[in-house]
C-alpha cells in the first residue's frame, strides 16, 4: 500500500535495527484518514470472505480494526490486556510476551461476543515475532469460530511472524512490508 | 443523541447504582456504525472551534475519537497508561486514578505532538468524577496548548465529574447523560 509506505518513509523513525517508531500516525498520533485508507483496503482484501467479526489487541489495533470493520459492516472486539472491573465474567485468554515492552500479559476476551459461529478477520498494528498474533489465534480457536486471515499494518518481514503464521496455515495480508531497519533506513519488500 | 441512547437501552447492562457495562458497543466490542455516528455528531457540535487535534486516553476512547477526528480532519492523540519503549523520550505526565479499575495510573503524551499552537478537543467514553479529564487536562495545560471543550460518550450526571469541570470554565458536550442507575434500570437526563 503505498500511501502508508509513503506515510512510513516521511514520519517513521528507526530506533534500532529492530525498533519502527510510527507514533506520529499509528501508535500514539493517529491519523484518521490515513486509517480509513487502511481499513478501505483490508476490507477489499477480505471482502469476500465471509467476516462476521474482527477481533484486535487494544490500543493501537483499533483505529484501523475499527475503520476495516465500517467498510465490512461487522463489529470489532479489542482483545484487553488488563483486566478491568466490568470484564471480569466468562473470559478467553492467551498469555502474550511482548518483545516492544519486555513483558508478559494476559490478554482477554469475554466469551460474550465471540462464538463458533463466527469468522473472524484478526487485526493488528506491527507483526514480527508473532507472539500477539498466535494469542489471539488461541483465544478465537477456544471460541470455537473460524479465522479467515490477519491483516497486518506493518509486517516486520524479517522476523519470523509471517513464516511461522504461513507455515501453521494462515493467510497474512500485511499493507508494508518491512524487509530491513539496517543503517537507520526502512527498505521495503517490493 | 437518541441512536446512542436507544443501543444504551438494548445492550447496556447496569451492574450497580454506579456501574454501566457497555462492552456490547464500545468497551470491548465496538459498534463501528454508531462510532461513526458519534464522531459525527462530536465533529457537528465542535464545527467552528478552531479544533487542531483531539486528545484521548487508551483503550475505549480511540474509537469514538478517530471518527470525530476524521470528520473534523485532524489528528488524534491517545494518551498512553503504560510506557513503552518506543514512547520513552519527551513525556507530559499525569496521575490518574481509575475508579472502574481502583488503580492509580501515570498517562503520558509525547511533546512532540501537541504545542502551544494547539486547540484541543479532550474525547472520552466515559465522564463520572471527571479524574481522567483533568489528568488529560492537565497534560495539555503543560504543553501550553488550549483546549475547546470535552466531548463525552456516556455521562454519569449522578457524579461530580460535568460540574467541577464546568466549575473550572470548561464546556462539556455528552451524548448520553446517564441521571440514574438505581433499580437495575438507566434513566437519561431528557
Amino acid at each position: 500500500m503505498e500511501q502508508l509506505k509513503d506515510k512510513i518513509r516521511s514520519h517513521g523513525i528507526v530506533l534500532s535495527d529492530r525498533v519502527l517508531k510510527v507514533d506520529a500516525f499509528l501508535n500514539h498520533q493517529i491519523d484518521p484518514v490515513l486509517m480509513q485508507a487502511i481499513g478501505r483496503e483490508f476490507a477489499r482484501r477480505f471482502r469476500d470472505d465471509g467476516i462476521t467479526k474482527i477481533v484486535t489487541i487494544e490500543a493501537s489495533g483499533i483505529a484501523p480494526a475499527v475503520m476495516a470493520g465500517l467498510e465490512l459492516g461487522v463489529p470489532v472486539i479489542f482483545a484487553r490486556k488488563h483486566q478491568s472491573l466490568t470484564l471480569h465474567d466468562n473470559l478467553l485468554t492467551a498469555t502474550v510476551y511482548s518483545f516492544t515492552k519486555q513483558v508478559e500479559s494476559t490478554i482477554a476476551v469475554s466469551t460474550q461476543h465471540l462464538s463458533a459461529n463466527d469468522r473472524v478477520l484478526i487485526i493488528d498494528d506491527f507483526l514480527a515475532n508473532g507472539k500477539a498474533a498466535k494469542g489471539l489465534i488461541s483465544i478465537i480457536n477456544q471460541a470455537g469460530a473460524s479465522i479467515a486471515g490477519l491483516g497486518i499494518v506493518i509486517e516486520k518481514s524479517f522476523q519470523t511472524g509471517r513464516k511461522e503464521l504461513e507455515e501453521a496455515g494462515y493467510r497474512v495480508e500485511s499493507l508494508a512490508r518491512v524487509a530491513s531497519l539496517a543503517d537507520g533506513a526502512v527498505q521495503f519488500i517490493d
